[in-house]
């Protein structure tokens, strides 16, 4: 094995509300020789998500917290370099935990090999891959109707925009909000979203209304707050919320915003409100790619992504997250 | 038929929070004679229950909205006077929804027979009745298990009490809240919790925290607001709340009070929060009636009632639901 300088992204400090630049470093790591059951793995995606930003904080989050001074992690795709794994050979495409780095040596079992490859790798970590199977796991859990109304919140991200192409394609009509001009174009134009509004343009509710005169039968809540609000307004009778994120709160400081005042009509109008780890479904995770993969190499799906180049702009596209910068998947090229 | 003069109460006008006695009159209406398939009662026990606050607001609650000058109505066990309906004999006893009056002229498919009448009658409206019904369908979705903790609040109410009371047979470890030493002790003397606290002797969350130091995996609402909020807070992982009813804020003026801040466990903790409303689940009272009725024969329940005697005290017995006044089911004894 050549001699690889490896670089990573480790947590610096913690952040205090919106991370900055200055609560990560770039480093550089020389990596050792490969031991009996070990892979070398050349990034060539890696995924950014919101919900890393919970792992920043000193409390456990619902995964365990980052470390400072330590590499950050993540999903990944990637190339086999050299194995000392029988499952691995050079030129295996795997997806990984271990993201944020351009190279990695990790244990075969922490490997997953992608049988059939399917072009841009970066697939993997969006549509075909967790923020998909989010989407995916998400709306099987509100067990969406063909004919129902769905509002999707957080609607251009990686996890909105699979939710609200997937139930298109189950027969639901589908409304999304987001937050910018373009956001709310690559909706309705590319993922077949029936209506789109820019929250920012007015109060939730009232273009919620607008978009829904006669309600809501799903939310699939991406931000919270405000949001979260609306929709159970919104919503009719047996109606079901999916808690899946609540990107309005991740940076929050000081005390809390105040919560939704509405929650009585979650009694009054039989809502259920149903909470949901992509990690608790790993196992549906098979099925999850033939259906998909089905849909995207039929045309049904658009990939929707956000790729920025190279490793040092991880951070910047970290942050970008919490400031409305990505469209889609947003994913670091390593190559 | 005699000439009956039967006493009444009618909304006399809408409450602004918390209702006073001005907002009812009680009135005196002689009864007409029957005409075919109607039935002659003579109500024995009514209901006076904290949900009937929303029927007096001008919006519809998610019942029909009570109406100014009209009598109100509620659950009622009476005995059959006179019938001309073949389904009704004199001396049968029989529920309707037909309370706050004494005598009503109903129509036979408005009448529901009791079989094999338990005594006291005032069983049919609590243990046996809507409030049974309403905590044995939620202990139903709640799907809870032997061993598991389930908080309930409003624990000394009558939905309260007897959620409390059918868990513990189930075999859950049960946690209570209410409003006084006195309801707190009928709690574990009567009730068979394992544990209750007053909620107005300090921080819920703090109370709660004691009496569960390992958290709940369920928790039957009936208050929200602050106890809302405390029970995510101690849920566990894949915890259920029944939201039931919210008895906080029934009275609320002005803006809503601000709601529970820590929403976002629901999705770390993968939570459930499924409304319930009890008249949707009327085709299960046989079912229930025949299990409940078998424990409560057998001694396994406590017929926990505050019984107010005449239907001039009426008014104050339901005003006194807001300022707990009441231990277990709320009657008035009409005979």
């Amino acid at each position: 094995m050549p001699i690889i300088s490896s670089q990573e992204i480790r947590l610096a400090s913690r952040p205090t509300g919106v991370p900055t630049k200055g609560n990560f470093v770039l480093a550089h790591t020389v990596l050792e020789p490969l031991k009996d059951q070990e892979v070398l793995v050349r990034n060539r995606f890696m995924s950014v998500d919101p919900y890393m930003r919970g792992r920043m904080n000193a409390v456990k989050s619902y995964v365990p917290a980052f470390e400072v001074g330590k590499p950050l992690d993540g999903g990944a795709v990637g190339e086999v370099l050299e194995s000392r794994a029988k499952e691995f050979k050079p030129g295996d495409v795997v997806t990984s935990r271990h993201g944020w780095r351009e190279y990695v040596i990790a244990s075969a079992q922490d490997l997953q090999p992608i049988a059939h490859v399917v072009q841009p790798l970066s697939l993997y970590l969006g549509v075909l891959g967790m923020t998909g199977l989010t989407a995916w796991v998400g709306l099987g859990l509100a067990q969406i109707k063909a004919g129902e109304v769905i509002y999707v919140s957080g609607a251009a991200g990686a996890v909105g925009n699979m939710a609200g192409q997937l139930a298109k394609i189950r027969g639901c009509r589908v409304i999304g909000s987001a937050g910018s001009a373009q956001k709310i174009t690559a909706l309705t134009t590319e993922c077949g979203y029936d209506a789109a509004f820019n929250y920012k343009s007015g109060p939730i509710g009232e273009q919620l209304d607008q978009a829904a005169p006669d309600g809501i039968d799903v939310y699939f809540d991406n931000v919270g707050g405000e949001s979260l609000e609306a929709a159970i307004s919104a919503m009719r009778q047996h109606g079901r919320i999916i808690a899946c994120g609540s990107i309005s709160g991740y940076n929050n400081e000081g005390s809390p915003p105040p919560g939704p005042t509405n929650l009585f009509h979650i009694t009054t109008k039989r809502l259920t409100m149903q909470g949901m780890i992509v990690g608790d479904w790993l196992d549906r995770q098979a099925e999850f790619q033939v259906e998909v993969g089905g849909h995207y190499r039929a045309g049904r799906i658009k990939n929707l992504e956000t790729v920025v180049d190279g490793i040092d702009h991880a951070v910047d596209a970290f942050i970008g997250l919490f400031h409305g910068g990505n469209i889609g998947k947003m994913v670091v090229k390593l190559s």
